[in-house]
């Protein structure tokens, strides 16, 4: 089994943390490509990154399907891109925040989102109301760390983000932590054993479910508003994408 | 990894179709019992039968606790007793109307439920809104066959069960759809070919999300409302129960 | 009027407290018969515990039934086995919670529950979602004192209750407040004179509408999915609840 | 126990079908006194309506807290100025509306509205959402009949009722129905005779909601925003309003 | 264009308040009239106050209509009787809570509201949830000043409000707040200055929202529920309003 | 007043068509440019297209605001790219889907959309649900025309549109229709005319709202979640957008 984790900025030493983390927690069949895209942000921090990202992300789509990928995950919290890929194959395509949703719901009835900064705490609001978990998650809260200090500045970053995980196990009434942010991938053992709380963190749960989905032969349905984009013209620098194929 | 699946009736040969169902989607490493309470209704056709039904199934958990099972399933559509199964561990434990309803969210937008009798589908309404997945279900459609001809009437069964999906499928709006019996754990290949839609089954989703999250390590949180039962008395037939301390 | 009063424990000073608040509040006219299971947990204070009280809630309601009871209320704050229970009758069924819920929406726009332990607040969260009332209820508060408190050291107990219900009164911007077990059945009146607010106790509320359900000659809808079980057979312990013909 | 029953129209017809089927089912112990206003629209059948009508039900109140009332019902299925009129006595204050629905949803897991005309279901709609049983209600039916067609022409209008109440009945997979009119209030049980369900009433079903609150010595509270309103100047028609001390 | 904006409340201060803030903000072809009812309360804090507010309302817009307004703006916070004005033209009528709450939505992802008494926030809580906003409203904030204080005692009041502002600033995690009374007509700007954030107020929003929907030709729909008044007879002090034909 | 109106799919007739429904609307000293992106897709027909087009748009902002827009107008039907394109400015910025949402719940109680592709219509629904409108709207339709069809085939497109209009008008009990694509933006009046009801049109709504924001001189809160994107270094296509300082 062939997953592809696309890292959506151009970070690649965040690439890299996202990879291992993907490659430790794989079963052994598996095996994970991680990419990022050559062009867009280097960190996600607000609906204007992620929007230009998506771009990348759907590159990096259609690369893997080239290569006959056999699932992909979306490695930033805000799932950037994730229904406009999902028309893009039939593999499965995985958020992380909608994995670490879907898992943090699975092994408690409340939990809390730490994420890196405040002015994304409403990409993850807007996305708990989509995906249906707003009633289980009790509070979005925010360490106030730049992403890119999550690699430059490890050991500040992860105290921070240790602090307010045990604010949120000792105010909000939770079971559970999720992560927010595919920078932290690596932090999930050592944050877990620091707060005593089970962690979710969407990279690695992301891959899980891929190789759950992949393991029950279940694809992104072609059947109605996820079917592969109509072919038509685009002009100028995509001019690439025009009258794609994918499913053929 | 040893997944103790459960079917929450006593009707043998549904436990027998449920253990195969379950093992040939199983990983190589993970090894299924499938077990069934020797107390309980044949079947589970509504409030009443599944109320009762919840006492094997919690009791099936204990005895599975004392041989080290690392993930629970409880293979009945109603997911009976499943907050008070996870009450009793520190292992997943998975319900396979959840499980159904997080794959289905996975591959499509919105998808249709098609159960056995009319009378359970206020059963699977209740489960949707508690899970937050009411929004993703277009309807919850019956084929009104008592659960117990899915074994002694099988092809007329399977029948008009198809003929459900095909109307799901034509009028609902959906890109997939979820089956909401245990009983028809067998069912999802023929279906989905004969309705050419993705086909979502509990039992085979619940085994795959078990593994996904024995692999992330990730088990029932044992901080605030899912913590082990507190000790206490039980009288009468249940008097087993005082004192445990499943935890210990 | 005949209301049978379940107790859903089988902590008898717990029924005697029950049985003593609902005959009090009762019309002239209405004979309470306060009843409890001869087997199940002395106190109810988790799923786990809520999920085997069931059983003891149905057997008393289909005992109820040889009897001619008019109306049943089931007097623990999670409603135990509530839907199974309207399953059994075309009398009425009354849970606590629910009750208390429903009066209290009639006398303020918002109120707030307390209750004995916060592990409980998910049960009573999970109600609040079903029945509608999630909107209307500011928040879930507990004393945190365990239920037999009630019983063994009442004094210490209704002390806190009453500082939490000043701490409703004064940061919930609340017009009721609403007590959130059984076990309280005796001090509505002692804490709303405290408190000074209307203080809505589900027992006697419940009895109440029990009453004036009967009034109406309106009971439990037999068409839909309320109707009575599919008879079919039961095995083991609960073989006695094999082809139930309640109706007849 | 005195109730004071006001029906919001001034047609004297309608308030004497409301003030037998009240009686009829009130306790022995309860005195029934129904008004009207004496200005006001003949029938209410739209916002405009029921927002004139508001004025005369308000009236009614504070001459009713003048008699002494112990409680007061609002019969007309828009619960016209309801939260107003609480604000003006500690006794309780039931809507036919709101008292239909409790009852609806304690019989029944989802129930259908069969009202007079199409354009009053926008009114229960909106109340439905704000009472929080929108979930509740599978579908608002209206049998197109001009209000006073329920006095004026009574066997085709309750021809027309039948028919709708059948349809729902097989169309909405409902429990119960809920009849959407204060004229309605004798037809309850010719209805249901005919249509095989359990039918609630709004005036019915309020008046023992009412004696139930009484009973249990709960009225509306005073803390928060159903306090009596702030003491004021009102000028021209309705400056006898000024400076009212209700709870004096 | 004419813009026919209605006090509510009969304070003719108030009235000038409102009108000189409603022409400031109108464009140049447009003429405002600012009108209050003769009869009807000094000021509304209440439920009470706005039922009875509400017929004022409606007889301004019955005037209106025979001059040939164009548009109608309620100027009360709690937009007393906006869904019977609507029954009463084809003019579009706005009310300045409805206008403030779709304003503050397109400028940020988050609002408070702060208004003058926490008695009065029940009311903008149930127009939240009517009209759709209630998840964009992050919390009701109260002053605690009462309506008439904002002309009797201006600056107290408006160092009050204010200082309410900056903490819905400083703890809310909004973007923009909603003043919440129609006497603060004047006090936008000087607040926005004061709190560094956008601050929507309802009577400059309403009109040219209702400017847009005349530019527009946009009236309110006489299709369905909002279709005229069904003409009828009226009793006693409101028999003028019988048989109104207000779209001949 | 110089309202960018942006066109995201690089179709120029459709632009056309945009920009004189716009300038038609405008108030006279209202200036507008309609634009469209040079690189994108030549239509937007489902969530690959949409992702696609919002780089065009935001560079479309980008270029507004060296030119000093004083507001925008996302004139795309799914409002691609609206949140990061609020991050780039202070200006208001108003998708067409919004505008016409707003507009119909000001006019009407309840309305259906009307839309080109079935495929499209999740993309409305989760606009639904996110800007708080789900509940307003009773039916998203689709007359099933390609975007382009609505330019060479318009005739027939028309035809398709109103019959669809029609059967939303009979069957969906609503007030006003939505049109739900750009390109419809010059036939508003037409349908409107056939059918009967109030049609909302998006682009005409959007520029009238644009207008009215500006006149309330209220821009995009950059306090918050839709503060300027911080500055940051974008690679190889993407590189230009590296370290925006929009708001200098």
């Amino acid at each position: 089994m062939h997953i592809r984790v696309i890292n959506p900025n151009t970070t690649s030493g965040m690439t890299e943390t996202i990879a291992e983390a993907a490659q430790r927690i794989a079963s052994p069949g598996t095996r994970i490509t991680a990419t990022q895209p050559d062009s867009g942000p280097v960190s996600i921090e607000g609906h204007f990154d992620e929007a230009i990202s998506a771009v990348g992300v759907l590159e990096e789509v259609l690369a893997g399907e080239r290569e006959g990928a056999d699932a992909y995950v979306i490695a930033c919290f805000g799932d950037p891109g994730l229904m406009a890929a999902r028309e893009l194959t039939r593999a499965p395509v995985i958020g992380i925040a909608e994995a670490a949703f879907h898992m943090a719901t699975l092994i408690s009835t409340r939990f809390s989102v730490v994420t890196t900064l405040g002015r994304t705490g409403i990409i993850a609001e807007h996305l708990l109301d989509q995906y249906g978990f707003a009633h289980h998650c009790r509070r979005v809260r925010a360490a106030e760390i730049p992403v890119l200090d999550l690699e430059a500045n490890g050991d500040a970053a992860l105290t921070r983000i240790i602090d307010e995980c045990r604010r949120a196990r000792d105010e909000d009434g939770i079971g559970a932590i999720v992560l927010g942010c595919g920078g932290m991938a690596d932090l999930r053992e050592t944050i877990s054993d620091e707060v005593g709380l089970p962690v979710v963190e969407g990279v690695t749960a992301a891959v899980k479910l891929a190789e759950a989905l992949v393991g029950l032969r279940l694809g992104t349905s072609k059947h109605g508003d996820l079917a592969f984009p109509r072919p038509k013209a685009f002009t100028g620098r995509f001019a690439h994408l025009s009258d794609l194929t994918p499913g053929s």
